[in-house]
This record gives structure tokens, C-alpha cells and sequence, in this order.
């Protein structure tokens, strides 16, 4: 672990903090760096700090008693965790491990709680953000209810290729590990393989390692999107 | 609809607020009554209300652009909805409709996001209980991504029972319709049918319309819990 210089303003959730709180929060938090695979948070170690992602990836996963992993979240570049025990002193629920080097900013959870009771912006920043994660989830929740594996692969594309959405024809790049992929879609990884070739056969996506080439946006649009109730391109990714 | 009296003051979200705020609260709150059956909340209408359930039950839903309908939430006493978007003009993302007999309190999202920035007292009460939600909306994506259909059918059996830990015998009650219970748990009604009688052969389980005796608990655990991060009895239900 290397403590390293930062910059709290350029984060949005932290933007309209009066200056006293500011330093306050300057003064409690920490930046680290973690090397891709290290652990640093573990189930029932007591939950202490909020996370801040900079760059990299990190894994958010659980295991069940029979010790397989379940994947709880894969975040990157501005999200965050740990907040969900600032209001009640609590065990972690998941572990933590960086899946990429790692720079992520540590906030004890008890400093940050005590400066939302003091600062109404970052109450309101930091209610405005959960509900926005909420809505996120909720995304998800109803995506693993209503589509079937295949589904659910071609929609992640989609998402990936959202931000083209002017071509016909884009190459798209998986963000991370395609096993961990498969996990966070909630299948299995030959589910994932078969979802794949079926996408190649039917739908023209061919895949290379972790390089996407998709040759119909609109074919796969027609495919997932009918069965959906968002509307393409997706809001969330 | 009719509107009714009520009383906020027994509401755990508004338990904290300052007289002054708890007079604005009240001025814009009305309790109304829904038949069952009657859709009261439209996709695509201006999100305006913020909706806290008294008594009955709430469906809120989409509709896919094929007409498919996927169940986003199931609700009743004390659960709450319409609070996404407190901080941004929106429409609704879902339908509403009561499945029983409904009564509900209605407060304009506008008078709400204006005391809430006003009182720092509901402000974390809001956050407190957004993050409670987060909590309860990824324990569910961690079931829809590791839990089968079969599995999915007997931890909701269990997280009924859960709070007769005490006893190896229960007779329970599914809460509502199994048509219903089968879309909020990510499946057709055909594969819930499937997961019932396989309770029956091998765990015991029987159903009779909406009574379920189970005579072992024990067994249930063993199937379930084995391949879950939690531990019985579950804390959400």
C-alpha cells in the first residue's frame, strides 16, 4: 500500500462542500495504490472506510459457504462503495480486490458521517447519488428478471456500444476479464461462450480476445431492445 | 379515489422532523384510497408524487415494447416508491397499480425536495433509508445471479419463514397471486410450478392455493443456504 497526493474537488460527489468541511475531509482521507490482485477489504472485517475509485478496477464479491465466488459489483474510474454501513456499525458484507492497479481514495466511514450531519450540500450530494445508484440497480434487477442469458450478453454489447450510436458498425473492447464478465451477467462461463457464438452465427458479432467487432447494431437493437423497457441507447452502462 | 385523515408522526422516515417542517409535511400529504385492480401511477407520466403505502398492496411494473409485462416491485405497509426523482424532472419509469385494496399517502416530490433541503434531520433520515433500499436491491441482484429458478422459489419460502426461526415445522402464506410471485422472482409461471413440485417430492413442501406447510426447515436450509453469502434467517424479506 502507497499513500500518494490528491485531489478531492475534482470529485463531483465532494463539489459543493462548504471550505471548512473540505479540509476536514482533506485531512481524514487517503489515496493508495493496490497492485492488480491484492485484497484489501475482506467479509466481516468491520466496515471503516468509504471507497473512492481513481483508476483501475476492483472486484466486489462474495463467497457462499459451499466457497464459490459471487461477483456483488465490478467498478471502476468514479464510482464508489462502502457507504452502505455509514449510519450502523457493521461487518463488510463482500470482499474487495483490485483486478487492475489500483488507485482508490480512503474515507473513514465515521469522519464522513459526522461531516453529512454537519454539511447540508453533501447530504443532499450524497442522497441525489445513492438514488441515482438506486435507479442503477433496480436497471439491473430487472434485467436479470425479464432476459435470458443470451439476452443479457447482447444487451451488455449494446451498453458498451451506446456511446457510437451514430454507426452502423463499431469495435467495441470487453472492459474487464470475460469469466469475471460472465459472473457479473450471472452465468456461467461456457453460458457466456455459447451466447457468444450464437451472437457470431446469427447476429454477425465476432469476437477476438477481448476485441468486439459488431457489424449490425441494428440487428442486435431488434433483438434485445423489443423485449426491453428502456429504449436504446441506455442510459446506464 | 377518496381522501382520507392520517397521521404522518407514525411514520419512521418523518419521526425525526422538526415541528415546523412536520406542519409543511402535512399542509401538502394526502391519504388516498385505491380500489384493487385500479392503475393509478403511468409510464412516461410527469413524476410528481412521492408514495408511502398505509395498507394493501402495490404492483409497480413495466411494459416491454412487445407488451411483455416484468414486475419491478412488490410493496406494501411501510415500503414507500417515487422518491428517484426527487433531484431531476423526470417521467416515470414504471406503472403502479393496486393489487389489493390500497391506501397511500401521495406528498408532491417538489414540497418534499424542498424540506428536505430545508431540514437536516429528514435529509438523513432519507439518506439512511435510501442506503437500507440499496442494501435490500443488491442482496436481490446477488440471488438473481447465483440463485437457480428452483433456488430462487424455496429462499423466498425460507425468508417467509424466517421469522418462525424457532420452528422445524411452519405453515406460511404466500403474501400474494403465485402468478405475481413467479414474474418478481425472474421466471414463468410454468418453471414456479416445476420448483413447487420438486419442493413437495424432495423437501416436503406442500402447497395448497396460497397455504405452504413445510415440515422441515432444516432441509430447506441445507439446499439453499449452502450456496448463499448469507446466513439464515435472512434480514431482508
Amino acid at each position: 500500500m502507497t499513500v500518494m497526493p490528491f485531489h478531492l474537488q475534482s470529485i463531483a460527489l465532494f463539489s459543493k462542500l462548504a471550505e471548512e468541511s473540505f479540509a476536514s475531509l482533506l485531512q481524514c482521507s487517503k489515496k493508495v495504490f493496490y497492485k492488480k490482485g491484492h485484497i484489501f477489504l475482506k467479509t466481516h472485517d468491520i466496515a471503516q472506510f468509504f471507497f473512492y475509485v481513481c483508476e483501475g478496477w476492483v472486484k466486489l464479491f462474495k463467497e457462499t459457504k459451499e466457497g464459490d465466488e459471487i461477483i456483488i459489483d465490478v467498478l471502476t474510474n468514479t464510482h464508489y462503495f462502502g457507504e452502505s454501513f455509514l449510519f450502523e456499525e457493521n461487518k463488510e458484507h463482500y470482499n474487495a480486490q483490485a483486478i487492475e492497479d489500483l488507485e482508490i481514495i480512503m474515507i473513514p466511514l465515521a469522519s464522513l458521517k459526522s461531516l453529512i450531519a454537519k454539511d447540508r450540500s453533501l447530504a443532499l450530494n450524497f442522497l441525489q447519488s445513492t438514488l441515482a445508484k438506486q435507479q442503477t440497480a433496480h436497471l439491473e434487477i430487472e434485467r436479470l428478471s425479464s432476459q435470458n442469458a443470451f439476452q443479457r450478453v447482447a444487451c451488455f454489447i449494446l451498453r458498451l456500444a451506446a456511446t457510437n450510436q451514430e454507426k452502423k458498425a463499431v469495435v467495441l473492447r470487453f472492459p474487464y476479464d470475460k469469466t469475471l464478465l460472465a459472473s457479473r451477467l450471472g452465468m456461467r462461463p461456457e453460458t457466456f461462450s455459447r451466447a457468444l457464438s450464437k451472437l457470431h452465427q446469427h447476429y454477425g458479432v465476432e469476437v477476438k480476445n477481448d476485441v468486439i467487432h459488431v457489424n449490425n447494431i441494428d440487428a442486435l437493437i431488434r433483438l434485445v431492445c423489443q423485449q426491453c423497457s428502456q429504449t436504446y441507447p441506455c442510459k446506464d452502462k
